[in-house]
């Protein structure tokens, strides 16, 4: 068993706010991650998927169709976005990075499958000061 | 004459799109980055100081203090914010990287200029893959 | 469950020497990290927690709470300090990057339980080509 | 229960290959990293070693000695080569990431036992958007 | 007048090596690089414009359209190739990053100056611990 | 006319200090910096050698010689050492990454006029968020 990991990027707008909650209360909660205007981030996204080597390439997964997969299923539908506004599977969710990560595992998971591998773990970057990590339960 | 270059930081979010044109050629010229609900970034922020040392302390400008003019004069301004919508010194401008960059330079110029010191030169990262420098004519 | 990583810094000097061996020995064994007069790094320490997210504001725990009490607790006692001297935490501890690790993860577990989340794990870089990863037990 | 990883380097060149499939089938399944005039990478090796904390010297390990074990090892070997033609412990393998980091692990796994260690994982970055995690089964 | 740089990668194999040298002299001068059986790197390259700002865009010159003359001109013939064998614009020069760097400049001079800007400098890193600057004279 | 670039390494300890000055104005002006008992950093240091390329080896300067000379001259002397206390070439100097600076192109000018190219510039960054830079005059 071994691990490939794919790195993409996504740049996006976003803010965080609760809608049952006051400006005040949004305020004193998330800070300047409230401002009603927005702001974004540079986000790097690392996709990991485990399983065997094929023999006949010496692939887990040809990590070409990889990088085809995270590109049209995530950072097609969240670069230049903003994941408040502009995502199907972003709707309703409050776009923490936590939620982000959990949104983009989920879609990811079967498509890998798909592919004949398993998707081990996302991990999201934010900022280079922090990030998160998901590995689905 | 030495250099001395301070990083620092500020999120926001942002749009390319001139109000002269049509959508189909803002879309045209700009992309994705035209997108009426915002995108956003992660910018890195280089301030390049000249000057002589002080033989006092050993330093062309007190770092911490350079920092503090940065952060108040720029970062505080931009961090977390819309840069087309929440910025006085950005009203009525495209907020390309090109026309930021040329905003801060002009904003810190005097203020460098009172610590003793001359400003150099303003280099900022939009992306990890493109930066704009700009040193003052 | 999910994990949430944050980063943060402190720059500080130290030696490895251990005060029951000869000289000599200490040299053989640590190198020039022995040097009496001290040498010192950037360290860059990742705190990572783990929980579950709370449907009201998408996080595992607040960011900018876990950044203070990171910085609280940690930084601003190794920040610019001479481990093997300033340190309360680390009287009598051989300041190798392993013993730092386990010191600083002793302390922050309480505190990141008090938080409602659990400390999954610290990261000390002391320099970029070598780290120590530490996850309690 | 620690963890310590060092990072080490080595820049090869190599191609992806299958001897026994047509050139067509080849440049299919592996695109341009089947070249016949070969490409390269600067490649960048973690080796997590896991132990417990010797009491004299605060090490699980001495990474001056750890890092000379990769380096006789490992890199020495693969550094300026070409992984197809020049290694021995890669003769007959196909030289994707995936074969390359078990062909390290399962050298350096006994070298470090002797060191009085457990050899955790390999991580190798082939660039800075891809790597390979591998524990040993 | 403004800088603006793009940065783009290329991964390729080359060797060192002065055919009118004995392979003794050749081994005395570039070590392991010239290993006859090439070795390799994961290039990045910097592209610096000059020029001043178009104020219908805010751009010196539109970032997509450098990236794509930057990669239809430099990148796809140089990634995943074999410098010394497999590039028009190499061949009969040594591949040391210094030509490498000229050669580029060269190319890429004329096709910027038909996008109404100038080519300021070439910044070409072999790895991380080195690089090349040209500025065209 | 090009412009060739090593990245070399040191670790080492120091702290900010005027003896003409009290305790009370050193705190002040230099803050944590001060600390009596040190503190640290891992220092990079970039070394820009300029010069026209020899046709012969398509060099302006062979690299690792280049990087003898600096790691003898400056690295040896500095990495794992305290600045204040043990690098003669710093005797009597406020140890301030300007000063370092100077110090170490002084140093290497001359060494690498001999090997036939000219000293560009030294860059040295204290923390990856400050440096300096120096061209001689």
């Amino acid at each position: 068993m071994l691990f490939i990991t794919r790195k993409e990027h996504f740049n996006a707008a976003h803010k965080l706010y609760n809608p049952q909650w006051t400006e005040e209360k949004n305020a004193e909660v998330f800070g300047k991650c409230s401002n009603p205007n927005w702001h974004g981030h540079n986000y790097s996204l690392f996709v990991t998927v485990k399983g065997n080597i094929n023999p006949e390439t010496g692939f887990i997964v040809n990590l070409k169709e990889l990088s085809t997969v995270i590109r049209t299923e995530i950072c097609d539908k969240l670069d230049h976005k903003n994941l408040n506004l502009d995502v199907d599977f972003l709707k309703g969710v409050m776009t923490s990075t936590e939620n982000v990560t959990i949104a983009i595992f989920n879609i990811l998971a079967p498509k890998i499958k798909k592919m004949g591998a398993e998707l081990h773990g996302i991990k999201l970057y934010e900022t280079e000061n922090n990030y998160v990590e998901y590995f689905g339960n």
